[in-house]
């Protein structure tokens, strides 16, 4: 099986996208507000949603199951309160719930959280909770960055953040790191955004002892892990000089890249460098990059493609990254079918 | 010959912080503020300052001349306001310049400016203008964030910053682009606010057309470029996405990588996927990575033992990366020899 842990809802029906218009033209004035019953989506619209999109590529590409989440650079976090981002969160997850529901061999749910800037991460727990146990999701995406590029939330390792993180390890589940769009001009989304914050998050771990707090917790960065592949002596060598404990023990328990890196070059420096047990399969379709390398024929994001064929990959690493990992990073996976963990939320 | 495009004064002898110091505390009260000439420090002092650090390390590692400027995690545009920023530079400046009259066949300056978050970079010009044309400097460094991690400034390809590069085009010099130290938390500045720097570069570089309003406008991106080379296929796939012309056309004429990337891995993919034409020998010693490599047994900044054993890598190409793109890139080193090059600025 693969199962690929990265997938986002980029092509929810246009009603969804009406409706947080909707929404946030109702800020400041909350008696405009839709309700959240007032978005119509016929089972239907999800599967033309779908069909033509994430399942035709599964097939394509011979994929089984994607962890699947809302639309990340849609999360904005920054719009509105917390309450426009609770109600936003909420009809985005009950979405993925939708879609999980119709296609129960294709899909397990991640959860958007109900993020907002400068409101303290126990207010996420409810939804969160939720999710976990009513929707049968395994995992949450955590913006490190709820103001959409500026930056001003605490280090994903300060105490700011425990209380959530007591809950998913209560709960047993990871946090794939993502941010959100930026408003900050210099930052292009998904091309500078996306990867700072991935380079950033690996950085505040290297800092710190967060792991001998939650020695079980576990974090997804995506996108190959920003920079950090790429500058892995760098970055083994800042903190053999800042006399920090080896990867092994810092941080290799607890921190784990995908496979969202474009090209074969970069995947071939990712499992060079970083050990196989860290490595999810990952391809983030339908995303970021949705053209055809001209110098390959195949879609940048096919990335089953440069992980296949390479031929120093031993075939237990090789399961691993495609379904092993992925099923020991998020345990309420585990030893499932994908049919049967979405059982879990099935009575909802 | 080697030419090291990438070294700071990290090394410089102490009294140059307590000016720096002096100058902090008088923030706020400008009759307190040290005078430039009250900074006094001897020819031997600089000597020793050099001599067990990189200059020991140029002849142990067979490198022969090193593009220097000021420490850059120092230059901390942040502090105070423009005349602080000034004073601070030219302090800086006119050290590098003794730095290449004591050592003219093994330094040669690259000027730091006397930025200031919010201030219009026209302001920048005239110490340009001095470090070249009187110090015989042949390039500087800008810092696309001044405020250190709040990223207030605008794009670096937006028209704010055209007067500084008419200046740059008329003198014939290039930038790299280094931020300085970050004074936002969830930054580390050489783990995290420097990489980030140099992924937002090259993609603000990406979506513009600022290479098509000043065609000889050259930037050096230091750190091997940041994200960038480890994702190419993500940014080819995003410039395709846009309907940007390719990268041969859109930047390679005008934006160039370092090679301060601290693991062999991580130097073959930047010189598979890079073309040899954009790629300058670096190793940004003495910086951010001080330390021996257990698995090496060698310096992580020693770059130069991963770029010369590659096997596939040409003559020619090497010859490129080594030497001749840093004339190409820095027209006022051009053909000379570094002494030839120092001696532009001798008189002064």
């Amino acid at each position: 099986m693969i199962i690929d842990c990265h997938g986002h809802y980029t092509t929810a029906p246009p009603a969804l996208e009406a409706w947080r218009k909707q929404q946030i033209a109702a800020i400041g004035d909350p008696a405009m507000a839709p309700s959240r019953a007032s978005l119509k989506i016929g089972d239907d619209e999800i599967r033309a949603s779908l069909e033509g999109a994430q399942l035709k590529m599964q097939r394509e590409r011979g994929t089984d199951v994607t962890i699947f989440s809302p639309r990340a650079s849609a999360m904005a976090h920054h719009v509105g309160d917390a309450t426009t981002s609770l109600e936003w969160t909420r009809v985005c997850n009950d979405l993925i719930r939708r879609v999980c529901t119709l296609y129960p061999d294709n899909f397990v749910g991640v959860c958007q959280l109900p993020q907002s800037p400068g409101v303290r991460p126990e207010n996420c727990i409810a939804e969160l909770e939720r999710c976990i146990n009513e929707l049968g999701f395994i995992g949450c995406n955590l913006n490190p960055d709820p103001s959409g590029g500026h930056w001003k939330e605490p280090p994903l390792t300060d105490r700011w953040w425990y209380p959530l993180y007591e809950k998913m390890v209560e709960l047993d589940v990871p946090a794939m790191v993502h941010v959100s769009s930026s408003c900050n001009p210099c930052f292009h989304a998904t091309g500078a955004h996306y990867i700072n914050a991935d380079t950033t998050a690996f950085m505040q771990f290297l800092l710190s002892d967060l792991f001998k707090d939650f020695p079980t917790l576990k974090f997804i960065i995506p996108h190959g892990g920003g920079a950090a592949p790429y500058h892995w002596g760098r970055y083994k060598g800042i903190a053999q000089d800042m006399k920090r404990p080896p990867f092994s023990e810092l941080l290799l328990k607890n921190v784990f890249f995908d496979t969202c890196v474009y090209h074969r070059p970069g995947i071939e420096l990712l499992l060079k460098v970083v050990p196989a047990d860290n490595i999810l399969f990952a391809s983030e379709m339908v995303g970021a990059v949705k053209g055809v390398d001209p110098d390959t024929g195949h879609h940048y994001d096919d990335t089953r493609r440069y992980v296949e064929p390479i031929e120093w990959l031993s075939a237990e690493d090789r399961g691993k990254i495609f379904e092993g990992n992925a099923r020991r990073v998020f345990p309420r996976f585990g030893t499932r079918t994908p049919r049967a963990v979405n059982s879990a939320g099935r009575a909802n």
